[in-house]
């Protein structure tokens, strides 16, 4: 089964962006055993939406169209569909009570723009929306098959997992893929491509793959069988490789994320964190609140900018930041161990660096981070030096400090 | 001019890779006043080659092809490109020429694979590469222009800046384009859509988007002009009407964040700012702790996650946590009252909520997030029951708290 997807949306096309739609699909499609011979984006207006749709419909088994199914004039996508289809759009009932029944509970009024959103093509299934106003469809044509999918992310994924992925799996019939996910932290896509390169680079069945982002590096493994379990074999051979050489670098194998780790280990440990961050500004906390269940474990966060505010909010003795400056092994470690104390937690957790772009000097330079544990996860101060701009730096240094809680509560050496 | 852009090449349609062809030639053709109207990753195969093509060169005045030009089997985008204009392929005597010297320049061996490499589609001008083996073609065809260039991005780069630019140039008649982006935040994307959809549906030209994620909205206007001063002209125009409809729901006019006009306007008017999160989790501080020089103004922010936490870091009431619960506006106004007199700031804000997926009660669902502005940019406790899951309602409820910082700043009403 070959398929094509077509991402639709004017706004796609700015060159600032990046298509997040068409990987995403094509990596769910391909874990059913269907290929993707084509992906576009394609502005939303008829003259161009129509032709996308003809073409896509004549060469491939699988046409999944995202995006232009909301309530404004920039919405054509059904329109398009149903005329290069030659069917009529028709106003579903059960859609319609979903949009009533939503817009009803946030207070709004339903207007007749919002209404078109219960529109199907006929003969269409309606792929239920939990996330959104506007349903999926699902189109059988012949021997085609088109599905509809809303364009935000947050709807178009789940109701892809949700709805689309089992019926495809079925139609796929046949071969079963199955991936695993290695996930890394603090850690560089080099050093890591070295160590398991050669172990991957001649195995076609897994196919590995290397991805990186800010401090973190995931090692993707894909591979296919006639049953679940020779595909699963096929995973666990390469896998037990990398483990030899990876060893306890791997912060989780089953896709979870760092923060979700480093939230599982201290639950289970009944241990309590608190944070004192400076030049990440909170989005360590950001993270570790990402996790539903936080509360339970995080007890409490100060972002302390100023050195009055680290001496005020965690007791850093303002002569130790003058000695040392505010970006020192010293004032780290204080800010863990004051606002440990401060917040009774069992562990403390600190963060001062040098984000950038300015504040650098020779000695130290854009870039420099500190960050302090203290408690019962050890007491340890690492100082980094993280090439990239802004956003880069306090990104690394999160993954930093991820991996060394998670270090840290497994009791294992820190790197 | 409006043009489509065809990446060829089966490699491309791996998910993990990214399109970086797509992005660096839209941004080109852009800045030339050429509108990219649909971008297309095309397996290397006939079947799918042609209908690309034949679908592109109806819909589009430019074509630009890359990839699919070299000698083996897989580079078919010359034979597909041929069949679809119906015109011969064609060896040409100075590309030959540049390809022998190349390859006797290596000592290699000019195979016959190889040499199909000078193969030109009949009419075609060459375009010259000088940093690989396959030239360039330029094909006029009527009213449509078809530009093939190698898919190397080494290659392809250089030739297209060399060559392919300053002929679109010419050929785009100087035409200018200019865009401009507003900004909204604590605003739905059909709320907006309702007010301004009708004085844009009908405006070709500026072209209008409305992008939205997670309780901002971006309007997007694109104008093309004979001059700068037209095309400027032509979106003033059109941004005034906006204006008058959308009045100060604009927060900013120069595609500046919401974070950047918070943090210009609290450091244009020396205020400084302290937080107090809870359900936000640190989200808030890690948005405005983004922006360059944002130790000027945010003294600290306190993530108090525990009850016990909002007593100790803020010096809200256990009483009142247990009267009205934490999440309640009185509480949310101590927090920012509190977290404001602790850190000496001009203002405050507190944030407390129940992002879920847990927590939500019939008198407090999920969703449910107050909001609290103490100090100098007013008092107010806002009240909202955000839809989505966890990180939706986690990022909605930082836009609606910048959002009320900008308007307290500015001594607007808050909404």
């Amino acid at each position: 089964l070959r398929a094509e997807i077509l991402a639709i949306g004017s706004e796609l096309l700015d060159p600032d962006r990046s298509d997040t739609h068409g990987p995403f699909l094509a990596e769910g499609l391909r874990s059913v055993g269907v290929e993707v011979m084509a992906r576009s984006l394609v502005g939303d207006e008829r003259e161009w939406l129509e032709p996308a749709f003809r073409t896509a419909l004549a060469r491939a088994d699988i046409v999944i169209a995202t995006g232009g199914l909301g309530p404004t004039e920039d919405d054509r996508t059904r329109e398009a569909a149903a005329a290069v289809l030659g069917r009529a759009l028709v106003r579903d009932p059960e859609a319609s009570e979903a949009l009533r029944a939503r817009f009803a509970r946030y207070g709004w009024e339903l207007t007749p723009d919002n209404a078109r959103q219960a529109d199907l093509i006929a003969g269409a299934e309606r792929l239920a929306n939990p996330n959104g106003t506007a349903p999926g469809q699902w189109i059988e044509d012949g021997e085609r098959l088109l599905i509809l999918l809303p364009g935000p992310p947050g709807e178009m994924r789940p109701l892809f997992e949700a709805e689309v992925m089992p019926r495809l799996r079925q139609l796929a019939g046949g071969r079963v893929v199955r991936s695993r996910v290695l996930r890394l932290a603090a850690v560089s896509e080099s050093e890591v491509d070295r160590l398991v390169g050669p172990l991957y680079a001649r195995v076609d069945n897994p196919r590995t793959t290397i991805l990186s982002a800010a401090g973190e590096v995931e090692l993707r493994f894909r591979a296919s069988g006639a049953t679940e379990a020779e595909a699963e074999g096929r995973i666990e051979a390469l896998v037990s490789q990398v483990r030899d050489v990876l060893g306890d670098r791997i912060a989780s194998e089953d896709g979870s994320s760092m923060e979700e780790v480093v939230a599982r280990l201290l639950t289970e440990r009944g241990q309590t964190l608190a944070l004192a961050e400076s030049c990440t500004g909170g989005l360590l906390a950001g993270r570790l609140t990402a996790v539903p269940g936080a509360s339970v474990f995080l007890d409490s966060t100060v972002v302390t900018y100023s050195n009055a505010a680290k001496t005020a909010l965690i007791g850093v003795d303002a002569d130790l930041i003058a000695r040392h400056g505010a970006v020192s092994e010293e004032v780290a470690q204080e800010m863990a161990r004051g606002v440990r104390a401060r917040a009774g937690t069992d562990i403390g957790l600190g963060i001062t660096g040098i984000a950038g772009p300015s504040g650098g000097t020779p000695e130290k330079p854009v870039g420099l981070v500190m960050i302090a544990l203290a408690g019962s996860a050890g007491d340890r101060v690492r100082r980094s030096v993280f090439p990239g701009d802004r956003s880069k730096v306090r990104a690394r240094a999160v993954a930093v400090a991820l991996e060394m809680l998670r270090r840290g509560l497994l009791g294992l050496p820190q790197i």
